[in-house]
């Protein structure tokens, strides 16, 4: 993955970000770290005069962020089109209990991308935008995996989007008593939230003398 | 929250799911499920023509789904002119490492709605929604702490949509061979993606000897 030296964020009126602005972010270190920690992000276009949101796997290689449309034949077709869309990559890092109940929130990064999806074409271009998927969802299986041929290739729809129109928001803070008395009877704070990998469960046909490599073994959330 | 008997989800074309039919669940216990367990939802909409994909909170009771906009400015005055929207709950539960990076794959339960949100405008509606919210991102903190008062209901945005047009889509598989003959020097299989809350962190002008209440203290995921 190249990385870029950080370049500021350069927001259009519907990248910016209105409430709470001093939640928002501005720089595109601060893009690429909610999106190089995060695992799934949501992807949305419109259908027919609708809105639909389609959760998918993605990767990022500089400012070009790829991903893999599940609902391929439909999403696909509209990608090809030059349709807007919006990807959004959301952490959700805390519960945050306030002593008014209608003060409560959650701390939380969340990067929302506004542009033009694409289909990719040629192999070549599918090719790379797998590797850098692979390098996002499962660091090390590029290398120990078998590579995918012409026939994978063909079989699979990746989509790409590029990095310049993005916001990103951030809330981590305590709790807010919004100008009222706290009643100190009363605990606030706030409960995070974590994202961890459990144990590997092999596929049935694995030999069991077979170890589990050491890039899903050892692999640990991208901080 | 109430619950109902469990009833078919009844799909229109655009909630059917085309691709990998076998993975869409077809009773509302599921949705409910999927939406129970859940933390954060995307929510989208459309804006001057482009697709918007919002994070939010939310609550279901029965067939109605609450969330409350961030950016509340824009996206109440969308959702009270009745437009169209669609709400996903995706969670991640695994990472499939399969031997062709190809054919490397997420295990994931996913609910999309369609429908058309609604701003709620009433008080006792808004605090109902708030009641239900609550009870999802905090259970237990709508008896502990204060309630909302008239000016909270006043300064918050609730939002709310029907639950009539839904899918559910579940992937909870070990990896496909995609009738290649495994390779079975490589290990393949499923490494897990877990959510879980970490150690409370109180509130500045928490004094040091309040304990932190059960329902924080406690709290597990909702499995």
């Amino acid at each position: 993955m190249s990385e870029q030296a950080p370049l500021p964020l350069s927001p259009t009126p519907r990248s910016t970000v209105n409430r709470y602005p001093h939640r928002a972010a501005d720089h595109r270190q601060v893009l690429y770290n909610v999106l190089d920690s995060g695992l799934i992000c949501h992807v949305g276009f419109i259908a027919e005069d609708t809105p639909v949101v389609m959760p998918s796997v993605y990767g990022r290689d500089g400012d070009t962020l790829y991903f893999h449309a599940s609902r391929a034949a439909r999403s696909a077709r509209i990608f090809a089109e030059g349709a807007p869309i919006c990807v959004t990559v959301t952490h959700l890092d805390g519960i945050v209990y306030a002593r008014d109940v209608a003060h409560n929130s959650v701390n939380y990064r969340s990067a929302m991308i506004y542009g033009t999806g694409r289909a990719l074409v040629d192999e070549a271009d599918k090719l790379k935008g797998l590797h850098v998927m692979a390098g996002h969802m499962a660091p090390g299986a590029w290398d120990y995996g078998n590579r995918p041929d012409s026939r994978d290739l063909l079989r699979v729809a990746v989509m790409c989007l590029d990095l310049s129109e993005a916001s990103v928001k951030i809330r981590n803070e305590p709790p807010s008593n919004h100008g009222k008395e706290p009643d100190l009877q009363k605990w606030a704070g706030v409960l995070p939230v974590q994202t961890r990998f459990g144990v590997p469960q092999p596929q049935g046909d694995v030999p069991p003398d077979l170890a589990v490599p050491d890039h899903i073994a050892q692999r640990r959330m991208t901080p």
